[in-house]
């Protein structure tokens, strides 16, 4: 066969695989029995394995030097860069490290559920220990200049170092601070209108509205439940997200299906033809933020779409909101209000939920803080930057999934997102004004096109920055996205 | 490594593998959106394949050969016997026809939903052509003596011919066709008390509620909906099993439940630590379908259990049961009567069933008939054998999935299944008499952990005629089938 068909092959190879891993996982998380936990880790662990090991094989690594010369081909050299990526970070670490890493993160994830449903964090502890220190002999592989959260911060965000992130986050919580000050002394009394019986049904079906209207396609991907709401992509034409929702209050449900929805559109948005190839995924994490960040909070909690969802849940939830006037009930989405989940959190104290976890886990890989005393860490820096007390730890330190997922050098990525999402919404602003009231008139599709053409068509042909580059015309900086906050709270 | 060691990791290698693909294959069934089907189809041949690779790989045969001194060990014997003999299966059959089978029953499946739906043959009739096709190849390249369906049916039931299974049929519809007859004309009016609302959440729970006392573990299990019910096991602690429900009339999904929690337990029966070992499987289809249908039928439709069941049943059901007595309802359950569906065929007639499609695929794999011809030939079968006239393709010849999955040779274990069901339950009574009154107590674990003694924990450790011999004392055969029968209908 020639060279670059066998290329296509083993991309493809590749993809397959992942393919069920990605369906064992989402399983896991939906409706695996905990007695399936052993058998799913092992399995879990050989196929994830076996990925790596074709990624890494000595075919792959004869295959992409003699296949070199098409780097900068116009065609084939986007495709043979990001296959040629993947290696160059996979080849660093070893199978073994693979392995461990993937039995570890699916045994850790059922203990993880079960120290959260007991409130225990001690039930959790070891793997988590092991877990960190796998994610320190990850970072040793990956290599870094400074300290070992650069290596795993570039594994989702590639190209971006830890002080990079200290520059924004510095811009970002000087800001911040001060603002949540001045929003919340302008802020009256909070109505109190989202802590009653809400129900499961009708909160599942505005969430499906919401989806519809955003242009998810339900031929091509589903939504189920799940402890903590998560997307996942087996292929552009099945693009699997969660929810979950507390039928004694609202609106978590709606923007958790909004905020997956995002992420869904980008996945569902990546060129089907690139299916089985690496260029077929997206930029990075923090691009897939913010498009998650974009559809739940520029456009979810915007007046324009909440002005358009509103008869309809006036119809839905009649007992609770026919009472209720628009204005209260915006005031009320939108309140600003330090709290304890940061999935929950308004989007002006969301990112201080963000710094505190950035660094936690600084400081837990740095040797600083030991995994014993994390609950005490967190608990500290929750007071000190939300002003409340963590009561129990399913609503501090246990209430991610991140860290049994092994995914430690993540949490930025959020922050990130935000930041990124504001520079893509207002260049489409820019683009088409027309777009807010098209929201308004719960017309989501231009949007949704919008972004498709400039960022999810794109797959992972672009580094981050680059994309935002290309997509803006300028590099990643907190202006927009400060503007936004500031127009939108005090304008 | 030593060499048992090297022959135990291949087998557990395989096993992982496997479990990816059990779940692939699920996931297709229940959740899975239209849209996954092609990605979902390349997956899974890539995997099937993989494991079939792994199967028959030079490795496996050298490690098979070495250890061949092992075979009669009293302890290692029956371990390395079950492998050699999944070897001497694999090594028949080309990757590549593995990997042909595997996509195209993948992509077989949608278009028989999509034909199913639709009432439209055609739809499938390309993709059954393949299918019988790649069937044919398969019994080639596994070889026989008289004719191709031996060797299908060989490798759903190891050590059966085609000649055997006729003999078998022969005297079953020998018998079968006269007592119907019999039956059907002691039988007066029939109560029309199924043919109504019944609801979901009702038939839903009760099926619940008989699956809780035939010992289904729920920590190691679950049931979901699909269109056509299956169990699957991806391990003795993760064994899946689905039903349907038509709220309009009842009690489909109850015996649904019943019968797949059957095949379920023998799964969660099955020796843990023989998890990723051949032998950590069911002897074979009979021997399982003899799980599934003696606790559908000799438990579930008896007098005893149902007794039992009828008090939950009228509080559940108060408008559509309250006015009945129990002698009416349990007539009405039982109630002989030819009709078109076969899962939901009552015991007597349901291997008329049986009989039509096995003379089917043999015609059709003796070239007989062409797949163009197969709605008429079976309209032509269901009017022969049951005297109705088959209205649509949905309630005749596209009412079954086995074909679409490529399962041609499958469909005689089921009457084998209730042949063997009838004589492992007489040999229960024997050596428990007390079982029959603990049904109708609803205490079902003593018939449980009697199964699971005899049957379910000796995994793949006998052929099923061995198995047959062990548990019975007898070889396989159809008097104690009949006898219940009569006993049940005309005693």
């Amino acid at each position: 066969m020639e060279l670059w068909g066998k290329f296509l092959n083993l991309q493809a190879d590749i993809r397959k695989i992942n393919h069920a891993v990605a369906l064992l996982v989402w399983d896991q998380q939906t409706y695996m029995p905990v007695g399936g936990t052993e058998a799913r880790a092992e399995s879990l662990g050989y196929l994830e394995t076996l990925a790596h090991t074709k990624i890494v094989s000595k075919e792959a690594s004869e295959i992409l030097t003699a296949l070199e010369y098409q780097s900068e081909d116009p065609e084939k050299g986007p495709l043979y860069r990001a296959a040629k990526r993947d290696y160059d970070h996979a080849v660093k670490i070893s199978t073994k490290l693979v392995e461990e890493m993937a039995k570890t993160s699916a045994r850790a994830m059922t203990a993880w559920q079960e120290a959260k449903a007991k409130e225990d964090f001690s039930l959790f502890e070891n793997y988590l220990e092991k877990l960190v220190d796998l994610a320190l002999q990850k970072a040793d592989a990956l290599g870094y200049s400074d300290e070992p959260y650069d290596a795993l911060l570039d594994s989702f965000e590639p190209g971006m170092t830890t002080k990079d992130v200290e520059v924004i986050f510095t811009k970002l919580k000087e800001a911040s601070v001060p603002l949540v000050k001045e929003i919340v002394a302008k802020q009256g009394e909070k109505p109190a209108i989202f802590a009653q019986d809400y129900g499961e049904k009708g909160q599942w079906d505005i969430g499906i509205k919401a989806l519809h209207e955003m242009g998810f396609d339900i031929d091509c991907g589903r939504q189920d439940y799940s402890v903590h709401p998560f997307t996942i992509s087996f292929d552009p034409q099945d693009v699997r997200i969660t929810t979950k929702i507390d039928p004694r209050s609202f609106p978590g449900s709606l923007f958790s299906s909004m905020h997956e929805g995002g992420h869904a559109l980008y996945e569902q948005g990546i060129p089907k033809e690139w299916r089985n190839l690496a260029i077929g995924s997206a930029a990075s994490l923090a691009t897939h933020e913010s498009q998650s960040r974009l559809w739940e909070n520029i456009v979810g909690h915007s007046r324009g779409y909440l002005s358009h969802l509103w008869p309809e849940l006036q119809k839905t939830f009649p007992n609770q909101l026919n009472k209720v006037d628009f204005n209260t009930f915006y005031s009320a989405i939108n309140w600003v209000e330090p709290s304890l989940i940061r999935v929950d959190a308004d989007e002006v104290t969301y990112n201080l939920h963000i710094f505190l976890r950035f660094e936690i886990e600084r400081e837990l890989l740095n040797g600083k803080i030991k995994v014993s005393q994390l609950p005490e860490a967190w608990n500290e820096k929750v007071e000190s930057y939300l002003g409340i007390k963590v009561p129990s730890p399913s609503l501090g330190v246990l209430q991610d999934i991140h860290w049994s997922q092994g995914s430690i050098g993540y949490f930025p990525t959020y922050a990130l997102g935000n930041v990124m999402a504001s520079q893509f919404y207002a260049k489409a602003l820019k683009e088409q004004p027309s777009l807010s009231d098209s929201i308004a008139k719960g017309e989501l599709l231009p949007l949704r096109e919008w972004l498709r053409d400039k960022i999810h068509s794109q797959g992972a042909s672009l580094l981050p920055m680059e994309l935002v580059e290309a997509v803006t015309g300028e590099s990643l900086n907190v202006t927009p996205y400060l503007e936004y906050l500031k127009n939108k709270y005090l304008g």
